[in-house]
């Protein structure tokens, strides 16, 4: 059986799949949208139990998984969505070990699920030009206990990248095409690079640059994800669903 | 630079995104669709350049990703598809030490994944009934080298799964709600369990019995994957996609 | 160049796409959200133009598509959406003179279309058994002046069906597989009968029905819009869609 | 009952929904893949029966639908498919009386849903420059009784349009931008003019003339199609699905 511990990273869950994370700590209390519940009667507990917070509403007690932390990112821009963010991983093959580079950080969600996959043997160089924007990517990395596995960079790709011989690079820039020199220096050969862009324009301007550099085997994607009702008897798609939240292209790095 | 080596994985792919991948041994010859190659060529040689074969065709000369080993998985059964693998690990949480279970075993595209993520200090258990199956998935594994973070069982999970506290547990197989007892056994309190279904029936019958079952939480998606065609001038989706390949259902077991 | 008159159609719209339908009469005013319009200064005046309200508030004045029409149909349940009804159309083959039975009537949105598209020669026939409802559509087809081309009938369906050799029929209720005798004594030999259902079990009851009586030719599809924002330099999907309306089925009604 | 008559179009369908169309005639034989059907056995006898070619062959027998001889269109080009021809006659407010112009004309199955549903007090008015194309088309259009509801024009509307207070017009051509000043000269004062598009430059090039010129309530969408396989134990998609046809534009035409 599995005990919460001082530390741990928790999660309290209502049935309409609104979740909350947060440490535990001894002596603390934390504040739910339907009353509070105290630390010291989570710490030592079983997790996978119904906890009841004083003013009665039921939660899940459960360690967030790392979906779980990529949704409950705190953010001041648009994020990297789980449903791109798998793909991603397998496209980039981040695994222990690999040493990937971004531009720009973001609010930290790609950052974080970088940092969960590579290891305490990877690791993961994030630049932004932002200062606000990593300030926020740091304390999200932080909070899940992920900030050490991270070599944060204020500053703009576009004047060179420090590292070379990467295994892997994702951009989430508006115009990835400007740095294609820096990221070819950076890159191991037969290295892959990622982009991101939400708009077709970005995507056919990017397009017209990388066929023209030596990088091959390109390729674009857009992922949709629809959730059902998980109810037996009516069994059906939800209502809405996200439409779109970027285009995904992937290249190799040649050797030239 | 980065040079091939002896052991490596090598990957030769057409500008149609045909692939095929080997490992490279000394004075051996890979015979291709269109000629043949020398290793000895091969190794020793920068990563990322084009390659001539016998007979005058060209390849890109690179590094398989893991998308590209789960894609050229050897198959004697549906396999599961990156875009779903993809979330299925965030989903699950797998990660670098993560102990995670799957049954069946299938052909071991999931398995090489799961493999790949879990690093060297994590651990796979793979059960499957069929002997041809895990044969297959075993030297599918063995290929790319992931094969030693893996147990297979020749075992049937109806009989009972000897390990317990375990931090995830996939399911694919067509009657899930079958083995609902026996899982809770096996996984940690708190822990998630996903399963892969292709039709909605069997989607249906799962969740009236996990619903009664010590399981919460559960959630059901599905993923569609389009890509387009990379060209600048005329970007446009590719005319025919993958319409389906099976409904994700994901769960977390209560402490009870 | 078309001048609006007393008694038709008008629709006023904003440039968010935010519609009002109203008829031209003699000496009315009409409120809109952002102020008021005289009908005075829109009879006689030409369509196309942009029209201020008292309040300044700027509206394209246009005549209404039938897809306007669909889409501002007044309605106290889920109406068939557009993008289901023009499929519809093409399946059941309705044109100019058809005769097409629809149960239940619901909101109207699906009889709108109809009796738009079968003219005066031809005819909707449609039952419900809630008044309400009824009372609701036929007011929806009276305000587009389409009544004249339906005959509704106040009466479950399972009671029987008073036509006889009918083009097409289309169902709009929970439980089709009940009514299939009565179909196929009112449908035309070779003819098309169409349903929608929302759930997946809904639609497994049903075909395990229909294929036993004599309809073939059983086809099960779902239709998915997806908006773009209409931005040259910035081309890219809404952020969000209707991810559900139904699953639509069509078979045809053998001779037997 | 329905008896199928000298003249009729018939149909006769196999279990795979492989289909073939052509009209009754005393006294022929009919070639299907598998064996001959002869046409006085057809005639005088009901629709809606398993009919048996020579060579033992079971097929439906019944009177094709409009969607029918949509995908039955004989075909030297890609044609305007189903799915979007529904919503695209919802869209432009096709019924009996409408006077739509298309250009091009193509293989002529948009010509034929626009005939099959303008009735015969309606017309459409179609343009190609290219002669053989038009000629296939009119041959379609004959084929299935509609071609004395259209008008062909063998001209590019470059060189003008000669009618004029046109309902409503619909442009399949690679730079339909090229043809705004013509269309509006063309398209009633608040009419709809529609588009089709196969690629995302494309859209974009005719969004940044169109807002430039006098048409308002500018609309990009697309259409997907999934088909399910009708097996009631076993209700899934189908493995693989149409995954882009074209990108539909709407606008309204301004009075200036």
């Amino acid at each position: 059986m599995r005990i919460a511990e001082v530390g741990d990273l928790a999660m309290l869950q209502l049935p309409n799949n609104k979740q909350t994370i947060f440490k535990l700590e001894a002596n603390r209390e934390y504040q739910t949208h339907k009353g509070s519940v105290h630390h010291n009667d989570l710490i030592g507990s079983p997790w996978g139990r119904i906890v009841e917070t004083h003013l009665g509403a039921s939660y899940l007690f459960i360690p967030p998984t790392l979906h779980d932390l990529l949704r409950n990112t705190r953010r001041s821009s648009q994020i990297v969505f789980p449903k791109d963010i798998g793909y991603i991983l397998l496209r980039l093959s981040i695994g222990p070990g690999t040493r990937v580079l971004e531009a720009g950080t973001g609010s930290g969600a790609l950052t974080t699920a970088f940092a969960w996959m590579v290891g305490d043997r990877g690791r993961v160089i994030s630049y932004d030009r932002r200062k606000d924007m990593q300030d926020l990517s740091r304390q999200n990395l932080e909070r899940v206990d992920l900030a050490d596995r991270v070599d944060f960079f204020l500053q703009d790709i576009a004047e060179g990248i420090d590292e070379k011989d990467l295994d892997a690079v994702f951009l989430d820039l508006p115009k990835p095409e400007l740095y294609l020199s820096q990221i070819h220096e950076a890159l191991a050969n037969g290295g892959v690079l990622g982009t991101i862009l939400p708009t077709t324009n970005q995507v056919a301007a990017y397009l017209s640059t990388i066929e023209k550099e030596d990088f091959d085997s390109v390729d674009v994607a857009e992922i949709l994800l629809r959730f059902y009702k998980p109810v037996a008897e009516r069994l059906r798609p939800t209502d809405r669903m996200i439409a779109h939240t970027g285009y995904l292209i992937f290249a190799r790095r040649m050797h030239t």
